[in-house]
């Protein structure tokens, strides 16, 4: 079957690669959208570093037996369609459109569907899903947008451990497709008072149409001198971000970290103890907020439609990947087997 | 008067410091005893680095004016005796014995008595306190130990902020005087796993003197290999700390940042998103904090005799700057005017 492959840093398509075959309690399904993530840009370019920081955390965040060295799968934000059900398997009826989290159940353990030589993820024509794990797509929701669960959702984790009460100002930096997911979410909890800073002009248009009420530019100030926001969150994930907030932030500031540095960073702790500061790190999202984002998008109370720019085949991956470089043109284009 | 001077980046005797006089409001005091804490030997070494960082905090925080080239008064933690009100100021009668929260207020505002070249603190025969910020010391409490109300006080808000439950295991990295208040509050607070790291024996015996129920020698290997804690407090103050927590702690972990650092320092916010690592920075204590502090140290809640080490008078307190160094001998040393 067909399939859009990572190597040597590139996103390469093949029409080679073997079909695979459910085992108990999977479910072999057919992609119908996926995402291309940041976080599969960083790792087609970084992706020695991605590796090398994972093999670094202790507990359940580390430690990924990825070779760099042979064909590598990725795609873990999308939509399907129910094809087969594995041996002694009980799902959904073949041609039930699901989405789930990205994760492979098997008698060996759970494996994340984000990046393995071995198992598929949504750069493909079929993947595997787990059986317990699959999510029906509600009737008439675009698929395309259904695909948009799991981005949407890690908004919705980081707005929830924000702890963010409706009143309180807050400021979103970086309007990337996280940023815009965390706005859509500030947005969901009834926030009222939602800034957003980008330096690109079509990024913080769309923020202002995920739901911003007021967006800057950094390149003309600060966003603090105009936002005395109670919480802040960052999704930028490039360093010096976090020392700046620290530096500029009011008393009692919540930061939440969204975006992804695997660099090493440099912060000045007393910037956040003068101020008792707090910073809490936010990653991915629980099954009850990916239910949750699924359903907000389907009854659309989030409108994911003007963060989709654009749509390729899997022989289009690997320009794709290039063309998200430019926040201009892009936020989020979809892969549609 | 007699009184200890910050001149040059030392503690300097004189014995010709002008009486201060009490303004409205204000209230004259015979210091009974007074702690010299971190922070006063830190600004004594660094004084203009923490002006420099002090001015770069934004709000509440920033800004001292201090002239580093003239004599300099400090001493923060201190109990004393009411000798004389200020002009239409109702406060105790003279001879009644108490503490404060370390701030003079004036028709000027409200002046944090820390490091000041005209605000007297407690290394000094008399100062002047605020009548609406006394506090009695229970009858027949030590001085000594009412002294350190302070400190214990500042233990008690970092508690506070982690929001720790009893049945939390809990790790104290660092067990200096801040150190120390935490384990206090920790015992006080009824948490029943509390493990304290530090290099020195003496410290670690203090550690459990205050309520840790084992303590580690980083030297003969991480506490994290041993103890899961859910809390971690870091009261220790130098870069590299924050990175090794979040390197190490387990998923979920609440970091308290207790201890002051001044200097910049590098962190790879990777490990803190891998395991969603909170930082909470913690600084001082409220008005409440403060007196819960003196109440536990005069009904006996906190024994805080173990960490009283040595006692000076105003012409000593030179030398003792020199003796904290030394963690084997001294913890807390008290001025006793």
């Amino acid at each position: 079957m067909r399939a859009s492959v990572l190597r040597d840093g590139r996103m390469v398509y093949r029409d080679d690669v073997p079909d695979p075959v459910p085992g108990p309690g999977q479910v072999l399904v057919a992609v119908r959208a996926c995402g291309i993530c940041g976080s599969d840009l960083h790792f087609a370019a970084h992706g020695q570093k991605v590796l090398e920081m994972s093999s670094q955390v202790a507990g359940d965040g580390g430690g990924m037996a990825v070779d760099l060295g042979r064909d590598i799968f990725m795609g873990h934000e999308f939509s399907a369609e129910v094809l087969e059900a594995g041996p002694d398997t009980a799902t959904h009826p073949p041609g039930t459109l699901v989405t789930s989290l990205p994760v492979l159940l098997s008698g060996k353990g759970a494996e994340p569907i984000v990046y393995s030589n071995t198992t598929l993820g949504g750069y493909a024509e079929r993947m595997l899903l787990s059986a317990p794990l699959l999510l029906p797509v509600p009737n008439g929701l675009d698929l395309k947008h259904a695909a948009m669960t799991e981005p949407m959702a890690v908004g919705l984790h980081a707005v929830n451990k924000s702890g963010i009460k409706s009143d309180e100002p807050t400021l979103v930096l970086g309007c990337g497709p996280i940023g815009l997911a965390i706005i859509a979410a500030l947005k969901l909890r009834g926030v009222q008072n939602i800034a957003a800073a980008d330096f690109s002009p079509k990024r913080r248009e769309l923020a202002t149409a995920m739901g911003a009420h007021q967006t800057f530019d950094p390149a003309q100030g600060s966003p603090f001198d105009a936002v005395k926001a109670a919480v802040v969150f960052e999704a930028v994930g490039v360093p010096g971000i976090i020392d700046d907030v620290l530096r500029r932030a009011r008393r009692g500031t919540r930061l939440v970290v969204a975006g992804v540095c695997m660099e090493s960073d440099i912060i000045h702790p007393f910037f956040a103890t003068a101020n008792e500061i707090s910073i809490q790190f936010s990653l991915a999202y629980d099954m009850a907020e990916f239910t949750e984002s699924l359903r907000a998008i389907a009854e659309g109370d989030i409108d994911v439609g003007p963060m989709i720019t654009g749509e390729v085949g899997l022989d289009g991956v690997g320009a794709a990947f290039d063309d998200l470089a430019d926040p201009e043109r892009h936020c989020k284009i979809l892969v549609t087997p």
